[in-house]
């Protein structure tokens, strides 16, 4: 049986440590790598805290599997058992240009259902975590259920690539979302911007394409809040592959995709 | 003869107060009033802070003109004298949805030309300050003059609004734009946005409609970081009526504007 509860202090204390880890490297250089991708940064901090944690993991939970970004940990084909799913700093690119806006992410999953959800902004020290049928905080402030949000009050966050022509999805479909609601933002780190739907800061996220790694936490807190979480399409999030992605307060999400996305 | 050096320091000083106003009311209930337009949020915050500022600024300095957002200021139809232009809460969506990710905006101009800019963006402490010809700050933290950024590699900033049809500016201009950067944000505080681009966190920064309270400060700021700002036609921007606004470290600005928005 697992001890659910002694996992996640653990969890949380590894996230802390490693968030340690790259608040203590601000202070001497950043060496950047560039994947094939030049949008793809890797840096050597993405590699030491995924190594950190993996290396936490496997000593205290050897028979744990973990899935995550930069490939350190396994392979994994089905989420039976307990699976962690992390992403030691999800907005890559926003650490390597802001040295903020980027967070550690860890989802522990046991056969597929999330129980424990932390996003770590390194940065403010603010602790996301949720706890399945506990609810979520930010740090030791609760988070409230989620209430109602009209679309005309609504602030959602998409990247403006997404409302220009691209090759993932239909932007004419995005286009009149964009001019309903009351404001729209863009982070650049996925992992926030689920933590921001959580904490009421964002009503709705879209973008096209995400890694589990990227939500997996996320989805987490967005159950305890009463947030609804798909694809693009309306369709149940896949914990093992890619997906376009759409998070939002329960009525506007429903709204949204009736009205807007799924014709 | 102004001791700018002085008004310096108690320009500081009040907008620190103010700051500590805002944070101190973060506990009590928000009371919204809502503008004519749904969109133009103003809390009773944004005009206690404006009443405290201008109230600090009347006392000390009582020939000084001051222009500012919620109206409570002179009626300013030139730039002669000393001015101060402020905006209480620049981002008061955020500050409504959010609170976090707006800021307070004091520039104090001299016959026209900028000697002080002042951000604070409150919640996280952090005050970007600059005086004309002595460099400009983040706290203690003195911001580096910005380094040539190739349209690849830069951020910017700019709301998904501007990449749909809207009456203010051709969409279809910016739309390639969008497509060549490596990527873009949006963060809703046009303060904040100026402080970023001068900060490095973003390379630049544009949007179809701002005060000239929006964007005072954030003048001084990039003229002390050799960035460039202008309207999206490249014009000078004019203090006292509202502007389209293009703002970038020099060289990109440059070649956006050649190959993308002038034609």
């Amino acid at each position: 049986m697992t001890n659910w509860k002694e996992l996640d202090q653990k969890a949380k204390q590894w996230v802390e440590e490693a968030g340690e880890l790259i608040r203590n490297s601000f202070d001497s250089a950043l060496s950047i790598q560039y994947k094939s991708n030049p949008n793809d940064l890797v840096t050597n901090m993405d590699k030491e805290v995924e190594q950190y944690l993996i290396s936490k993991i496997q000593e205290t939970y050897p028979d744990h599997k973990i899935l995550g970004e930069e490939g350190y940990g396994d392979k994994v084909e089905s989420l039976d058992g307990v699976v962690w799913i992390i992403d030691p700093i999800d907005g890559t690119m926003n650490f390597v240009h802001q040295q903020r806006n980027f967070a550690i992410s860890v989802g522990v999953y046991g056969d597929g259902v999330g129980y424990i959800g932390l996003i770590y902004d390194v940065v403010h020290k603010e602790l996301y975590h949720a706890f399945r049928g506990e609810g979520a905080y930010m740090n030791e402030l609760p988070l409230p259920k989620r209430d109602e949000v009209k679309i005309e009050q609504a602030i959602l966050s998409v990247s403006p690539m997404w409302v220009t022509e691209n090759k993932r999805f239909d932007h004419q479909l995005i286009t009149p979302i964009v001019k309903r609601v009351r404001g729209t933002r863009s982070y650049g780190s996925a992992a926030l911007e689920c933590a921001y739907v959580a904490a009421g800061r964002l009503d709705a996220y879209m973008t096209m394409r995400l890694a589990p790694w990227d939500f997996a936490a996320g989805l987490v807190l967005l159950e305890e809040v009463g947030a609804n979480a798909s694809t693009l399409s309306g369709e149940k999030l896949d914990l093992l592959n890619k997906n376009s992605f759409f998070i939002g307060e329960q009525s506007l999400h429903q709204y949204i995709l009736k009205e807007f996305l799924v014709k």
